[in-house]
């Protein structure tokens, strides 16, 4: 089987991501990263779906950006948003988180001699990240392909993102006929340590937004009843 | 003062490029990454270069790399060569090492509003590494400047590399000139807790040689009388 390093981060998307993955026929390695992100939970979440999904193995890397900081992710004293969703980058913004982590996964795709690295990026219902967006995960290809060994050997890696042109409703469509599980997923930035969602963040209104557009129950559990997106 | 990130492992080339930075007149902000080398020696040595050559502060991620392997450095039961330097990208390659160090300095770049990054790779004495290359140097910078949201806002993060196209030796003259303290440098890919060199692994000979071929007195601390290189 051809192996693919699939990023999990235990939301809905990176769900779906490894669902697809899976469904292509790639033997699927699932990546986690605890960066000091403010809960563990969508770490626990990570690990139910990689195997609820299939994944043939689960590694979680640890660093620790909260030596940086630079987002409300990452610096507990800040308060994520709570208003709902504004122009502009959001202060979730993580100072070069997907660099980061499709740096992790193309280390991990070397040793494993895999050709491919499936990130659950998408660039229509999303928070505004740069590092979301089709001209960067290309850049970054690139610079993958001049990288590593394996590259100067002639094999080619692609970073895959299927879900980069999908509306949120589209990729939870798309989940639904794959079977994912989507109450094992944790989408919120301050869900509580049992997964609980706080409903309120950008992340949760997205998401809920986007089983509304589905046409689909939420099965988030929330912390409290929502508010209407 | 205009701040920089330089990557700082320890050994001579990242400490030479830490001195330029500061003759510069960059606030130098050193970064080294404990990846689970065979031995912390260079940290330490970091740690005292950071203060002897003027950093303004001096971090220390942990990220360990021993989780994927493919490399003599990460994977302690395999042995590091020690028969000379050979054809090829050595064993001592650790997959992605530098674009992984590269991203944490680019997170740390952009909470520091930082738009240059110090890197001493070096494609002239060098072990042949593919992510020490000028094209691979280009292709990163390439990427950063649409990751993050910094450059989203018109800010051009550089890459600089100074010693790229230096022999070992011209990497010392200059280094010399700057007063770096090469005792306190290690570069052996296997030295021991107290940063006695082995003499005999590539990172030794290529620096023996530079040593010679600059004219100057070798300081390295080895752990035996070296052999001819």
């Amino acid at each position: 089987m051809t192996k693919a390093v699939v990023l999990l981060s235990g939301g809905l998307d990176s769900a779906t991501t490894l669902a697809i993955a899976n469904s292509r026929g790639y033997e699927c390695h699932a990546l986690s990263v605890d960066y000091g992100q403010r809960h563990r939970s969508e770490l626990v979440a990570a690990a139910k779906l990689a195997q609820s999904i299939g994944a043939r193995e689960h590694k979680i890397v640890k660093v620790d950006l909260t030596l940086f900081g630079g987002s409300v992710l990452t610096q507990k004293s800040r308060a994520v948003p709570v208003g709902g969703i504004k122009a502009g980058i959001p202060v979730t913004y993580v100072p070069a988180r997907n660099t980061i982590m499709l740096s992790l996964a193309l280390a991990w795709a070397e040793v494993l001699e895999s050709s491919d690295i499936f990130l659950g990026v998408n660039a229509i219902d999303y928070s505004g990240y740069p590092d979301c967006r089709p001209e960067y995960i290309a850049a970054f290809e690139r610079m993958a392909n001049l990288a590593t060994k394996r590259s100067v050997e002639g094999a080619r890696l692609s970073v895959r993102a299927p879900l980069i042109a999908l509306s949120k409703a589209e990729i939870i469509q798309q989940g639904a006929l794959l079977s994912v599980d989507y109450s094992l997923t944790v989408s919120c930035y301050q869900a509580d340590e049992s997964g609980l969602a706080c409903g309120v963040c950008d992340a949760c209104r997205i998401r809920r937004t986007g089983f509304q557009a589905a046409g689909m129950p939420d099965p988030t559990r929330y912390q409290f009843a929502p508010v209407a997106c």
